[in-house]
């Protein structure tokens, strides 16, 4: 268990514990359970959790230093904050006094970095991410569906229940997923979440040290990431600031009851995050903003206490210490104080200079989007620097689900919509790292969207493929999965077929898949697998045109390659003059198609294929 | 005439000049006409224009100081640059040798400049600006309808025709203005445009030195602005730096062939100036944006040439101090070079601190629109300072133009797409000194969108008349007119009733009315005469809340004066609880309407009409 030199716990030993060792028995919980030796900031707050604690007098061995010891109005929490400047990788104990005689002691580890550890990469546009919710995506482990500590039991007949995936249903099919072509899993929580129903969406965290045991242990966690890593793979964990589950041990007993953002009545969002930057904003309408739950059962974190604060940047670390992540990606990241996000961000990236880090800022105005990236000059105007280093493209997702229907464009519609979004770049202090998608976990699934038309999912897969920024795909929509948002999240988070035993259909391979599932994946797997080697598409340059008649034309290059992408979202046979790109098609001859194979001379005109995309390397 | 020391063209005079005098005979534009000792920029540039002018040497009298003399590849103009500085009042004359023999002569006046000249006041947002198309307001004089020496003659029978209306219509009609709580006029263009057909918009002016003689003459502009300013009235000019028209006396003789931009092909500009700002566009698209022709009627002048640039700036100023004006409206802003508009508007106000400009910037995006007001810090991304005072809230009138007919409001429609576009005021620079406006003469009638809605029209006009901003209403919709764009401009540029002699219906006159006309009148004068009296809604602070239940309130308030503002856009009656506005509502007890006069106890809640505002002085 984790309050030892192992860390996690362990029902039973803490038993015994409780019942042989009254010295221990004061502490309950030390958290972060353990830490790490070299870390740029040598401050680490400890908190010791144990009825009474404060009552006790804290020492520690070794000659390290105490810098601080704090107690709130729950006496029991002590937090002690300790110097670990120059110390090595080492154990220490600390030692609780009561009356001048030590009463109990903690042992504590300082554990050795990785090598490079500070200097980890991180994914970047060079990546593409595929989004998983672990609960629907494979059951590797149908052992793990239930644990009688946790409320909520496996039920997979219950669309919003606990269908079984897990963690080693993830490290099972890694090679799908590199198959595919995708470089990088971002999960959606796996933290225990012990609420009695939806818990499978995991953003009610219970304990945040802690894999959800339905999932997998602490151990498969640091697995996966490893097995992940010997396939090229990166691993971004999805961490929540905002709020906790109901059931966090620490919301059942409170260190002050600012930990938490309470009202005198329950108190909902509004969700109108326009207010954080509104200068005509009234007080009450922000407070409410960030101030306000969520739902109900996930209290809302009071970001500005600065204890909260640093539990969460410490945890945040002690992730990407622990389970060798390669970023993150952050939940209703403006639902938080805004200060308090520009300084746990900061803390994360002054310890990992390249890491990368996504806020969820599901806005629908670029400026407001931008704003919110590290360095903006938007966010200027009102001296705040998020130090987030990435956002997501909400304002192209928004056209994603409309435009390729538009096969008689207007002024504003079809493949304009793409065209303006992109004119916005300017906005963004960094448009190279933004996340690029049609859908997530929490939006419309894109086959339902464009009615399982596959030519559309083409046109949408090739878009997000040969933009600026890092493509996002979402579980499933590769094999032609859609569901229905109408009905419920559950309706967009369904299982991925051949993730269970007895699975009929299962399209983790080859011989599994439908005719129709291979379609979808062939072209996918095709499409970011050419990805994947062309550095055009990853930090190039982008020029693009004005579509005209609905005709949209950009190029991606570099001093070495060139591609040039034409989209013909008309639903008929159209030809382009390739004289108005001369800037970019300069004296090259022909293109060759990526997803064809086919060469198209570009001398003077090409043809196209309604409703029809072209990939060209230009040669 | 204007070649000589009396400034406007006399073609009796010329002739006779033309026959008698082979000295002067040489010269037969000169431009600016006359100029102001004092100015702060003491350079001016005096093109001379003649037969082959560029052979003479020009010298000039009175120890004024030429900076220089340059030639363009036409030999038929002259640009003398002279010092002004120290010089008085004054004047001079140009001689121009051949040969060493002077062959002509030039007199040319320094003028006095009104007292306090420089530091005139200007529009702001405790004005209200009125919009006149002058040849659909009213015909002052019907003599003046017609003009030998100009192409098109009156015939008020054309919908595109020339109606007539003029100068002396608009002296005519002060009072009417003034009456209505208007304080300032924006008239369309009034220089001369020789165009065949369509010369009653205006824009495509033939002389930039003369009024159109179907509006009047120079002199009776200047008397225009006398008028008004007796009656404490604000004249804005509508200048126009893009383009001329095809008859304009320079175009047919070019003194430079880049004096406009031109193309091997006639080459339209695509009207998306996103391409400006957007770091991914083509060279092409941006060219083709900024250098494309409006229509083919209209060259697009080319700032880039520094002799353009001058000359435009030079006609501005020449107009600001010989009109005596109060501010610009300048048309089509950003269709024009970036960097020569920031110093054409530079130079301006370098000589007028105070001086208003608004610039049509007509995009959808608040970020966009941010870009081009001065001091901008979104144009900083990019270095750019456009140096221009105002823009246009072209996002609001978007909205403007549904919000009142969504009864059923959703997440985002009904008064919340206000309520969205204000809390994107942070973007600008100054969100005071924007225009705002349900219409003008380029879009679709706020009485036709609103298919005559009485109802709604008072909460379009309270709603102008009460959020930060410069409120612009556009004639005729005060007396309830409407009008079909879609039947061509010349559906929204209707007649006002009473102008011509015979009209049936008078509608400047409260005799004249008719009821509906006189509800519609009589509702907007109240309104903007409160306005007038009420800094609160001037240059008082804005708080606003996020509507619920499609209500939206927002309150404008000074030290001395708190107004609250209350819109409820249901079909059906509201109450709202006061308590969530208390930041604002403070000790208040009641609130006056200042549409009704009605008093409302304010300490718990208030009943709203359906379909209707309140705008509640807190007492």
């Amino acid at each position: 268990m984790r309050l030892q030199t192992n860390h996690f716990f362990n029902k039973l030993i803490l038993l015994i514990l409780l019942f042989s060792a009254s010295a221990k028995a004061q502490i309950q919980k030390v958290e972060p359970p353990f830490w790490y030796a070299g870390m740029k900031n040598p401050e680490l707050q400890i908190m010791f959790y144990g009825k009474n604690i404060a009552q006790y007098e804290a020492s520690v061995s070794n000659n390290v230093i105490i810098k601080n010891v704090e107690k709130t109005e729950n006496p029991n929490y002590l937090f002690v904050t300790i110097d670990t400047q120059n110390l090595k990788a080492s154990e220490m104990v600390f030692s609780f006094k009561s009356k001048n005689k030590v009463a109990f002691t903690q042992k504590y580890s300082l554990k050795e970095r990785k090598t490079n550890s500070a200097e980890r990469k991180s994914y970047d546009a060079s990546d593409v991410i595929y989004l998983i919710m672990p609960d629907r995506f494979a059951n590797g482990n149908p052992k793990n569906d239930s644990d009688a500590s946790l409320a909520e039991k496996g039920n997979r007949a219950l669309p919003g229940g606990r269908h079984g995936g897990d963690i080693e249903g993830m490290i099972k099919n890694l090679d799908y997923i590199a198959s595919l072509g995708a470089t990088t899993i971002w999960s959606t929580p796996l933290c225990e979440d012990n609420d009695k129903e939806y818990s499978y969406h995991t953003y009610g965290q219970s304990d945040v040290y802690k894999i959800d045991s339905r999932y997998g242990t602490n151990e498969d966690y640091v697995r996966l990431s490893a097995e992940m890593h010997k396939k090229d793979l990166k691993l971004v964990m999805d961490y929540v600031t905002n709020h906790w589950g109901i059931t966090h041990w620490m919301i059942k007993d409170l260190p002050t009851k600012s930990w938490i953002n309470q009202f005198e009545n329950y108190t909902q969002t509004h969700h109108r995050r326009e207010v954080l930057t509104d200068i005509h904003a009234s007080k009450l309408d922000q407070e409410v903003c960030v101030d306000g739950w969520f739902v109900p059962s996930m209290p809302d974190l009071n970001l500005r206490n600065p204890f909260v604060a640093k539990y969460l940047t410490q945890n945040a670390i002690w992730w990407i210490e622990y389970a060798d992540l390669d970023g993150f990606r952050v939940d209703t990241y403006n639902y938080s104080d805004a200060n308090a996000m520009a300084n746990w961000a900061k803390s994360i990236t002054n310890e990992y200079p390249n890491f990368n880090i996504v806020g969820e800022i599901w806005m629908h105005n670029q400026a407001n989007l931008a704003y919110w990236q590290k360095d903006s000059k938007i966010g200027a105007i009102e001296n705040y620097n998020s130090n987030l280093p990435s956002v997501m493209d909400f304002t192209l997702q928004d056209q994603i689900g409309s435009a390729f229907n538009e096969d008689n464009a207007t002024w504003d519609n079809g493949m304009i919509k793409f065209y303006n979004n992109f004119t916005l770049d300017y906005l963004y202090p960094n448009p190279n790292n933004i996340l690029v998608f049609a859908e997530n976990h929490d939006t419309n699934r894109i086959n339902d969207v464009y009615k399982y038309d596959f030519t559309k999912y083409k046109l949408v897969m090739t878009l997000l493929a040969t933009v600026r920024g890092i493509p996002q795909v979402y579980y499933g929509s590769e094999i032609g999965m859609g569901g229905d948002k109408s009905k419920g999240d559950a309706g967009i988070r369904q299982d991925f077929p051949g993730g269970w035993n007895g699975d009929k259909n299962n399209a983790f391979t080859k011989e599994g898949r439908t005719a129709e599932q291979s379609q979808y994946f062939d072209f996918t797997a095709k499409l970011f697998n050419w990805r994947k080697t062309n550095e055009a598409v990853h930090f190039g340059k982008m020029t693009h045109y004005i579509p005209e008649n609905n005709i949209y034309v950009y190029f991606r290059y570099t001093d070495a390659k060139t591609v040039m992408v034409v989209f013909n979202n008309n639903s008929t046979e159209q030809t382009i003059k390739t004289n108005r790109f001369k800037e970019n098609c300069k004296n090259f001859k022909s293109g060759k198609d990526a997803l064809t194979g086919k060469t198209f001379d570009i001398a003077s005109e090409i043809k196209l294929e309604s409703k029809s995309a072209l990939v060209l390397e230009l040669e």
